[in-house]
């Protein structure tokens, strides 16, 4: 039986996070990135398709690869930041499913072949995201803070970090113990009855 | 400063969290659905873009709506949920961008008129994917359990649920307390080094 969470968890994961622009030096370490994984790999995906890649930037030669396709605003950030994660989806996730979706092996015929490419880019995006919202949750829950980010040049980082594969970004998030000073004034959010309804 | 939180918490959000596919008959609240709401909306969105539009379907009237959309294998369960929720991306979010996102009106341009529709579509389906994982771990955060479908005619959910709007839908996903004994055997995940890498 599920409980209801504590408001200080609840705070943690969502209502005091905040997107981080700036970042203490405090590194983050492998066993960090595993348990992270190990957490956000459990969310559910339609068909088991996880579709999402992650590239973990934690080096300055990777940073050094990436820095140049993050927009302006962005590239400080993303230098100060512990790791940055490239988070990519696999348009070919689908060569995966007789392995994650075992008992049903016409699912992979869903998305192979031609004329299947508009629905293995949906399903490939739409959970690809999804495993992104769960990154950065989990990232939260083991003690650490995120800032994703949108404001890159996609080809460019494609080019850099997923040549020769049918990977593509998605979105880039800093991970790492964000400073507060430079955390922005919280922006508003819709009530709840200006977008959506109950029938 | 964030903690780790408890095995006890992650288990709840991530890792004995299930799929549901029965329910028990324990309703589901217009204070739940709200408090739910006031969870997920904290999450971030790209420039505070928020173009995640949920239609709550609960009444025996709104069912009768949804199931003929619903493929054969997702009606049972769909009829059985006190809750369905179908969660959609508003295709003219950035409409609201100059009150969402006020320090910087220029956003809106990003998305607004000819040639930007790739761009809206793209930042509508990523950023409302991202409130849709939100809108899951919330609600499990609350007690609640979820099993998320992408087996509908999203054609006939559209014109149904969001004719005379430019909302589409993303996927549908039912809310409640799921029964255990209709709980799926878990499957694989990826090990961390099939798809990851730090550099």
């Amino acid at each position: 039986m599920s409980s209801i969470l504590s408001d200080a968890v609840i705070d943690q994961l969502f209502r005091t996070a905040r997107t981080q622009n700036g970042w203490t030096s405090e590194p983050v370490t492998d066993a960090q990135l595993k348990a992270l994984y190990d957490i956000y790999k459990m969310g559910p995906t339609s068909g088991n398709c996880q579709p999402a890649r992650v590239i973990f930037v934690r080096s300055a030669e990777g940073k050094a690869r990436l820095l140049p396709a993050m927009s302006p605003g962005n590239q400080e950030k993303t230098k100060a930041a512990p790791v940055t994660a490239i988070i990519g989806y696999d348009l070919e996730f689908y060569e995966h499913l007789p392995r994650l979706f075992p008992h049903n092996p016409a699912m992979k015929d869903n998305f192979a072949g031609p004329g299947k490419e508009g629905a293995a880019q949906a399903a490939a995006f739409r959970n690809g995201s999804l495993q992104g919202a769960y990154l950065m949750i989990a990232a939260r829950a083991i003690g650490l803070d995120v800032g994703a980010m949108s404001g890159f040049d996609a080809a460019k980082v494609d080019a850099e970090f997923w040549a020769g594969t049918k990977v593509k970004t998605n979105f880039i998030c800093n991970i790492g113990h964000g400073d507060p000073a430079k955390v922005m004034g919280r922006l508003p959010r819709f009530d709840f009855d200006e977008i959506n309804k109950i029938v």
